[in-house]
């Protein structure tokens, strides 16, 4: 009997990991919703968020705000949907309530009476920070694939 | 500390959260099986099927269940493997057992011999009733990214 | 009232069906970042890995890490990130620890500095073995969508 892989203590329980499942599913859902100021509002007012294929880390939960507003806006100039989906979640949790998260993410958008088209492959790293009852991101990391640094 | 965001009371538990992950997995599993009759079995008998992209309401498990038979006769006529992905789910448990659900959906096919096409990216709100140690679908609206009416 | 569809007897608990998501997001992972070694080692000394669209059936792990390897080192020359998706996940508890599950892949890749491809929709069927804490993959049976046997 070979006894290998994945110890019980790396398993988060059931309560944790669909809570987190839970709360990206309404995080994103609010981008999607080209509802800027409620995503911004899932940010620590300290947060930081880095996405080195797009643009400069983005510092603090105003710039993160500005930064969403101005990319439903663009959005919703062009009748494009975007939906982001989030996978293969993996969740560790830290002290104080702190939570580590890994997953995949999957960036896709419709233009009105268009075809859908898939555009990116995103791994998201974020810590997360307790809330009453829930989390806001403190440090978010996109890396996405294919992403050749000039 | 800035304290925001989502309440315990919005997270609903993990067992109803994994439980309507499994009742998808397994309601998604019989249409791209294409077992169109135990498909037809998950809706109410008086369940409202909506998806405005596509056609008219269909009113009652008879009509749900004529459609489905429908679709399936003609992804096997044409040889396309079906696949029907739920993900992002949120669950709001509502009185007397009741579940109100919204989910992205992912709509693809694969021909024989050919390429895998993702071609509709879908939105579903539902609204579940309870059954013996389940759910039936009452209610389904599924909004069609991109979807621009006549 | 119709009463009819999933007695509560087909869904796993909470537990379970978390950590067999975990036990996924995990071991997807491990093959997407290249560490084919780790990937070998989370299945079963005398494993089975069929995927008959792509190969004969890999019989025992050091088949399996063989393969495994050749795959990762493939992908590296070309410069290809490869991501495995999981969805649409089925659970089912077997006798002495063991799980039988079902599920959605998705197949992706991204060349560096280049598009997002999704080239593959295939249904896993495993059967898992417990270790400490964890699982092994005894037997892994891929089926590709639009598999077409010569």
């Amino acid at each position: 009997m070979t006894q290998q892989a994945s110890p019980t203590a790396s398993f988060a329980p059931a309560e944790l990991y669909t809570q987190v499942l839970q709360f990206y599913a309404h995080q994103m859902g609010l981008l999607d919703e080209r509802q800027a100021d409620s995503w911004a509002d899932t940010f620590a007012e300290d947060a930081v968020f880095q996405e080195a294929a797009r643009m400069d880390p983005l510092l603090g939960r105003p710039a993160i705000r500005a930064s969403a507003r101005a990319s439903v806006e663009r959005a919703a100039a062009s009748g494009l949907q975007v939906r982001h989906w989030i996978g293969m979640l993996q969740v560790r949790p830290g002290p104080n309530g702190t939570v580590d998260t890994r997953c995949y993410a999957l960036a896709m958008r419709t233009p009105k009476g268009g075809e859908l088209e898939l555009f990116a492959s995103v791994v998201c790293a974020d810590h997360l920070v307790p809330t009453r009852g829930g989390w806001m991101v403190r440090h978010r990391d996109l890396t996405h694939d294919g992403f050749a640094p000039a």
